[in-house]
């Protein structure tokens, strides 16, 4: 009887090396997080890993993009409401030290790499953005939400100063500040 | 004759090495520039400028620094014109790809460096931040802006969404962009 076919044991393994990826990314940091130890206890090659990653940093982003999974915005009816969940719950990634380890190191190699750059945004946060979009539009469609306004700019007024605030650390990352971005935003945006 | 004091002569060495990184970064760029080359055309030893600075990025910012010179920004008594005019210049300095190569590999080492990040904000960034924080707070007084805003989240309100469009790269960075910014910001702060 054949084994499977080659693109299944193929899964398989890239499935395996992304599990074990973020496992080790939790237990160790970026950091200190290596291509070597990945293959190693994904019981692989390390070449298996160059053959199909550029390095640790595309591990990660597909790992990260598997993990994130579907993405859609709650939408209660109550556009605010919704907001101050979505943007609280960026805010809380910022605040936590490992995975706000991860961004930065994730940051700095994407400043450093245009074509993981464009990796993350287009695989990573574009379809967070994007939910945003549709949950903003909804609520354009619902008369919360000026019908002139540019929605981009609506997603970079929620998450502009997040990044701000996190990449200067120039205040806390709390809840009770991104309740007072969405407040700001949501003026921005009446009718 | 006795020569100038030492402090003197530091203080001329000092001077001529931060002009030269200045000039050396406007000819080479960030990442080729090196304490090698800054020391050899400044005429001073390797190690003199490892004895006052940490590496180049502390070199460079200590000469950013000094030229950012007194920051103060025009009140004209139109809230809305004077902060187009300073995120205008924003938006130009992230859009110049030599100032932007500066920025991004500044804000490398940054991401890295704690200490580095922490001299960034203070003394780089903050007067800049203080100086708009200046203009909205005679906005405040002048009834132009609501009395129970966080100007510091105004602030990030302005800047904030123009950091995170540079760096992820979602959009053009243009004087009508920059215009846009400041008019959601302004709906956001209106009494």
């Amino acid at each position: 009887m054949p084994g499977p076919a080659p693109s299944r044991r193929n899964e398989r393994s890239r499935r395996a090396i992304l599990t074990v990826a973020l496992d080790l990314l939790t237990e160790t940091g970026y950091s200190d997080l290596t291509v070597e130890a990945i293959a190693a206890r994904a019981g692989v090659g390390k070449q298996t890993i160059y053959r199909w990653w550029r390095g640790k940093g595309a591990v990660i982003l597909d790992a990260l993009v598997d993990a994130a999974g579907d993405i859609a915005l709650p939408d209660t009816g109550d556009l605010g409401a919704d907001l101050r969940a979505v943007v609280r719950g960026t805010v809380a990634e910022f605040a936590d030290p490992r995975l706000s380890a991860t961004t930065r190191a994730l940051t700095i190699e994407t400043l450093a790499d245009d074509e993981l750059a464009d990796q993350v945004r287009d695989r990573l946060l574009r379809p967070q953005l994007d939910a945003v979009r549709l949950r903003l539009r909804a609520g354009q469609r619902a008369g919360q939400v000026r019908g002139d306004v540019d929605l981009d700019q609506v997603i970079e007024l929620l998450f502009g100063p997040v990044y701000h605030r996190w990449l200067l650390r120039t205040g806390p990352l709390t809840d009770a500040y991104a309740d007072g971005v969405v407040e700001l935003a949501m003026a921005a945006i009446a009718p």
